[in-house]
């Protein structure tokens, strides 16, 4: 399994990954799953990938050494360096997507083994806002908007509780990154398969602002806090909740 | 879908069940999942079921009913009335379940209709402190046991971490139906599969408490309060959470 999770908000994108991977629960290993594929003044782009890990490493290697030539003149491969927008770019991240599922994943199916892949693809192009994406394993892709400023792959429903009721695209960046180390810290908690360390990325509409990477291990200081501050908060919110009133009326007889 | 928690608590037992059934999105109804199979003083039996409708209601009715008699001599059916312990009659609904799959179950399965069924037991019989069961859909089962105090079936995953950080064996009653209330709010939230009305049933370990049971209706005012309040604590929370200090260093930029 793998958790990652993106956020489109008003002051930039912010893009996390988590690095296990497992082949059952008997081999477990850590492996990047947020990969930069451009970082120029004028193109940033990465992608963050869930699925079977040939299938995703395939298709950032074709994406890396360019996809066959198609109908375009002239060009001897197709490269997200040539890409004219964001909405190009993840037809291309399609489009890889699509040619390693119909050669490794169709081998893969053969033998009775997933090999769905999916893909958040995030950045700028030119002078464009920041934009995300969510590809599907179709290579089929939707932009996020502004109802739902987040998108989630791999293991994404113990973690989102959290999002669908603190984020909104209003929300500041670092707000939002504490909101999106609560959705892996529940993650995590929960499912074994989703682990430290993780990768973050954060690039500010205010393209002035320089790009933000960082890991965030396994003994963390920051994060290891926020999970006890976090636990903490949550038990004295439910205990500053009134207890439900046909409880208080059954108490007496308990004592 | 469905969603169904149950609680072993020091101070007794928790079931609560939500009541949306769908075929399809254009196909939504609302039918009871937590139901009474026995209410005398000696024997409380109570069910909670998610699954194809067509096969958790057979279920409920053979049990209702009464079981073929298999082996035991002079007996016409077998019904829970006549089971001497809990585990005998987590036994009975687990054999009533593998009689519902091989008829319903496997003419649902031919036509490729999902027909799979799991349940939630819960009760006491005689003097022995209430206990708690997970059946699966094969009619196995697990017993609830002090390490993880719960057990969910249905859709489990949304409202998993609430209880996973606030939930002891230890919680008191009160504070325990505060957080299943907000376990089922969070999944009702990001699952329009799961909706109230919600069934509750409190079982005390002191038997001399009568049993709770009470129905959560849709505007019921102290649930809507409950989800109103812990979005306002939830915010708070992550405000009172020192941010990142590597967006501190960063935000001195942005400004």
């Amino acid at each position: 399994m793998t958790y990652c999770l993106g956020m489109r908000l008003d002051d930039g994108l912010v893009m996390i990954a988590d690095s296990r991977t497992n082949a059952g629960v008997d081999n477990v290993s850590s492996y990047r799953k947020l990969h930069c594929l451009a970082d120029e003044p004028e193109r940033q782009i990465y992608v963050a990938t869930s699925g079977n890990l040939s299938v995703t490493q395939t298709v950032i290697s074709l994406l890396q050494e360019g996809l066959p030539p198609g109908d375009e003149v002239g060009l001897v491969t197709r490269t997200l360096g040539q890409a004219t927008s964001m909405f190009r770019a993840a037809q291309l991240v399609g489009e890889a997507l699509q040619v390693a599922n119909k050669t490794i994943g169709d081998a893969l199916e053969s033998l009775n083994i997933p090999a769905g892949a999916s893909m958040l693809l995030g950045g700028r192009i030119g002078g464009e806002p920041p934009k995300l994406y969510l590809i599907y394993e179709a290579g089929n892709f939707i932009e996020c908007h502004d109802d739902v400023p987040f998108v989630q792959i791999g293991e994404t429903k113990y973690g989102r509780p959290i999002l669908d009721r603190a984020l909104r695209r209003s929300t500041p960046i670092p707000q939002a990154v504490k909101i999106a180390f609560l959705s892996f810290d529940s993650s995590m908690r929960s499912n074994i398969a989703v682990a430290r360390p993780l990768d973050l990325m954060i690039m500010r509409s205010n393209s002035h602002v320089p790009l933000l990477t960082r890991r965030i291990e396994a003994d963390d200081m920051y994060f290891n806090d926020l999970s006890r501050r976090w636990s903490a908060l949550l038990s004295e919110a439910t205990g500053s909740i009134p207890d439900p009133d046909f409880l208080a009326e059954q108490s007496g007889v308990d004592e």
